[in-house]
């Protein structure tokens, strides 16, 4: 298992490194907050970051909302803050583990394991999500278009779909493609 | 916060619930795994459950999958069984926490805070999704009805929509249902 570990403190950071290298984690890299976490998760792709920390801070919280909705990497976060303000927070910016009351180096494992299991079940359902927003939008598209279509060529439904798949076979493009250029073209004739 | 306590050792449950209790915890009722723990969820309403066992068995996670998926109420499981397979079980059972190395009182707290911040949030993902797919199944059915009236009574895409639209106001019902009923009858004369 390959880790980023973020921690301000040095003394901290060393002793955490070593519990985690202990308990079988890599840790591929190790810095403060502020330190570019987002490019660095970019570059070496571990498989969780790990942040050791007293209460994150608003800046730390939007790099760990990119982490988890951009990079779509686990966060594991070891606070001492248990403010239920703070957690929310951390919840919302998808934090897949808020742990309050500093890291165990005994206690890591486990969290990490029911992260990324969380983050696993989390993710499916936001390609689930993102699918049927897509599929919405796509049908939407299309039935403009088609409306379009049998208006313009005074046809009929059918027709006007058989007319819009033979295109997209002929482009090689996907219907939704033709339906936005016949939606486009429709703008641009007025 | 009512809480109703899973438990099955009954020496263990009085020191948990008195923990609890201390902690600010109102504990609604305490029992053991295999209890008919949905039924009195559903009677007593708890804010959350807390379940407190050495590792979660296939009935206790069915159990858990119901309270979480049917009756919509979070899951706070502390055990001793750090397994990845038994964590990937109980996470995908629904359950919002699952803390590893037992219940210790004074965790228990910013533990439950975290589970119930994660349960609105999946919560609330959860209604998107099943609205997303519920306005895409609704809208098939409205093209599906709609392209039956046009073939059938030889009329326009707008005619057919207008025609259904007129039904439903007519009926108070809803455009869906108009559709439910025209393909019905489609059917039913063949």
């Amino acid at each position: 298992m390959r880790v980023i570990l973020v921690d301000d403190e040095p003394e901290r950071a060393k002793l955490v490194k070593e519990a985690l290298e202990a308990g079988g984690f890599e840790v591929v890299a190790a810095f403060g907050t502020g330190a570019g976490v987002s490019r660095r998760v970019r570059d070496l792709a571990p498989d969780v970051i790990i942040v050791d920390i007293d209460s994150p801070d608003r800046d730390t919280l939007e790099d760990m909302r990119r982490v988890t909705f951009e990079q779509r990497r686990p966060v594991v976060m070891f606070a001492q803050d248990g403010g239920a303000d703070i957690i929310r927070a951390a919840v919302a910016a998808g934090v897949s583990a808020y742990v309050v009351d500093g890291l165990k180096p005994e206690r890591v494992k486990p969290v990490v394991d029911v992260a990324i299991a969380r983050f696993a079940q989390f993710q499916e359902m936001r390609v689930e999500l993102d699918k049927a927003k897509t599929t919405l939008a796509e049908r939407k598209l299309v039935e403009k278009a088609k409306g379009i279509l049998m208006k313009r060529r005074n046809c009929g439904e059918d027709e006007a779909y058989r007319s819009m798949r033979r295109m997209a076979m002929d482009q090689k493009l996907r219907l939704v493609d033709i339906a936005n250029k016949v939606i486009e073209a429709a703008e641009l004739l007025g």
